[in-house]
C-alpha cells in the first residue's frame, strides 16, 4: 500500500481532463458503480463518504471528504480530502491519496469538458464571479481545451479578485462588475452563495456556464429564471437535485427535474448537447466519486509516494 | 495523521469488550449516526463503506472492507480492511488504522458482550460450530466476561477442530460432532453456511446462540424453527434484515422482522432481554462500523504508528 502526500503537484492538466472526460463517457454508458454519497453530520462541519468502481479504467474505491466551514480560522482548510483506492481483483488497499487538492483539480477538469463539448465557440470572453481556489482550478482546466481572449472577474472582496488577476498575468485579465463578468461567452460561478447572485437580465444568449458553486442543499448561484431559459446539464441527476444549482429552485417549486436536459456524459457521448449558437447552456456540477478515481488513475502514475505496511 | 499498521496486537480484550459495550449502548439511545453499508461489486467480490459517527467517544469515520473469497488461494486474506478516522471538530483525516485483525476484535467483542447479557448462567459449557479466526476472536472475547468449564468443538474439516483445540489447550476442549457441540449453554456459530447447520432439535432450552457466520444475502446457519422458537435480537436491524441470520428465513417467509425481540443495544441498557433461565436466545451479528469506531478509540491509545504528512 502506498501514500501520496502531494498527488496534486505537477500533474498535466490535458491528461487529468482526457481520464476525466473518459470517466464521464463511461457514466454516459452506464457502465459505472456509484452509489449516492453518504453524509455524516458533525457539530460544526459534516463528511461525505463516496465510493465508487469504474471498470473501464480497472479502478475502484471510496473518497471521503469535509466540510467545516469554520477551519481557516483555525488555520485548517475548510474542505479536506482523502481518497482510498483498492484492488478490484483482490480488494486489497493499495494506494491512499491526499486528496484535497485533487478535488479542486477533477472538479476544474469536468469544468473544462463541460465546456469543450458546450461552448458556442472556441475562443471564448471567460467571466468568472468568485476567485477562490476553484476558479484557478477551472481556469487552468479550461485554457487546456479553449483559447481565451479575455477574463472578466468579479468578486465579493475585491481585493480577491485583483490577487487573481496578478497571478494569472498571462492573460488579459480585468476587474469587472458582477453585470460585467456575466456579459461573456463562458460564464464560470464558484461561489458558495445561498442566493442567486447572476440575474438572467445579465446574460446574453449563447452564453455557457458552469455552476460549480452549489453543492450543498440551500446553495444556489443562478437566477432561477436563468435555468428555465437555459438547456440544464447536469454530472449527476440524484446529486443535482439533492445538491446542485437546481436544488433550491425545485425545493421552491421553481424548476423541475424533468426539464433537465442530460448528463454531462450524454454530451460528451454525443447524445445531448446544444443545438445552436443562440442556445444558453448550463452545466450544474456537483462533483461525482468517479472524478475522484479518474484523477487518482493519473495521479498514482506519478509515483511519489509512501510505502506503508499492509496487510 | 497516523498510519497504525498493526492495531491489533496486544490490545487489552476487556478494554475492547468494554468501549464496543458503550457503542452499542449509544446504538440503543439513539444517540449514534451510522447509514446503511454500502456495497460496491467487483467482479471477484465486493467491498462495503461504513461511516459513522459516535458523538459520546467523539469519534467519527469510515471503515473500508472487502471480501474477496478467492483470494486465500492468492496467499491473500478473503477479508482486508481499513478504517479511516476523522476530527469531528475540524474533519481532518487523523488516522488510518489496518483494520483486519480489529474486525475480528471488535466482532468477538460484540459476541462477548451478548453472551454476558443473554447467557443464562455465569460459568457455561461453550459449544462452536466453526473453528478460524472468528471462532478464535469469540472465544477470547467472551472468556474475558464468563468462565469457560468446557469447549464442545466442531469443524467441517476436522483437522482445523484439532488445530483450535491445541491453540486453546488451557480449556478443556474436544472435537464433537456438531450435535453434541450443539448441546451446551453458549453455542457459538462461525462458519460461511448458506444452508441450516444446527438443527432445532439439537438445542436445548435455556441456550443462548451467538450467530456470527451470517453476513451477506444468502448466508445462515441456524434452522429456522430454531428462531420461531427463539427470542432474536439484532446488532442493526436493517443491517440483520439485509444480510444477517434471519435474511434467508425472511426472503423465504418463514420468519418476519416484527419477530425480532429488540437490538443488543435495549440489552445493554436493560430495556429489553432473557425474561426465564428456559428461553432460548440468539444474537443476530452483522457487524456494525460504530464497533469499528469504538475499537479504534482503543487501539489509537496504544501509539504504534507511522506519521504520513497532511494536509
Amino acid at each position: 500500500m502506498q501514500y501520496y502526500p502531494n498527488p496534486d503537484e505537477g500533474l498535466d492538466i490535458h491528461a487529468v481532463n482526457k481520464v476525466i472526460e473518459e470517466a464521464f463517457a463511461e457514466h454516459g454508458r452506464g457502465k459505472v458503480q456509484m452509489p449516492p454519497k453518504v453524509y455524516i453530520a458533525f457539530d460544526h462541519g459534516d463528511f461525505r463518504t463516496m465510493p465508487a468502481y469504474v471498470p473501464s479504467l480497472n479502478i475502484g474505491g471510496v473518497k471521503i471528504v469535509n466540510v467545516h466551514p469554520g477551519n481557516p480560522a483555525a488555520g485548517l482548510p475548510t474542505v479536506m480530502a482523502l481518497t482510498v483506492i483498492l484492488s478490484p481483483q483482490t480488494g486489497i488497499p493499495e494506494a491512499i491519496l491526499n486528496a484535497t487538492g485533487l478535488t479542486d483539480l477533477r472538479t476544474g477538469a469536468a469544468g473544462a469538458i463541460a465546456a469543450k463539448y458546450l461552448c458556442a465557440r472556441k475562443s471564448v470572453v471567460l467571466g468568472m464571479v468568485g476567485s477562490g481556489r476553484q476558479a484557478q482550478a477551472q481556469l487552468d482546466a479550461i485554457s487546456t481545451e479553449l483559447a481565451i481572449t479575455e477574463i472578466r472577474i468579479w468578486s465579493r472582496t475585491e481585493k480577491h479578485a485583483r490577487a487573481f488577476c496578478e497571478r494569472n498575468a498571462g492573460y488579459e485579465c480585468r476587474m469587472t462588475s458582477i453585470e460585467q463578468a456575466a456579459d461573456c461567452d463562458l460564464l464560470v460561478t464558484t461561489t458558495p452563495s445561498r442566493e442567486p447572485l447572476v440575474r438572467d437580465a445579465w446574460v446574453r444568449d449563447g452564453t455557457h456556464i458552469n455552476s460549480i458553486g452549489a453543492d450543498g442543499p440551500g446553495k444556489e448561484e443562478l437566477d432561477p429564471a436563468l435555468l428555465a431559459r437555459a438547456k440544464v446539464f447536469v454530472d449527476d441527476p440524484v446529486q443535482a437535485v439533492h445538491s446542485g444549482e437546481i436544488n433550491v429552485p425545485i425545493s421552491k417549486g421553481l424548476y423541475s427535474p424533468d426539464q433537465v436536459a442530460g448528463t454531462l456524459g450524454e454530451v460528451v457521448l454525443g447524445r445531448k448537447g446544444r443545438t445552436g449558437d443562440r442556445e444558453i447552456t448550463i452545466f450544474d456540477s456537483t462533483g461525482l466519486a468517479i472524478q475522484d478515481l479518474a484523477i487518482a488513475v493519473i495521479a498514482m502514475q506519478k509515483g511519489n509516494s509512501v510505502p506503508l505496511r499492509f496487510p
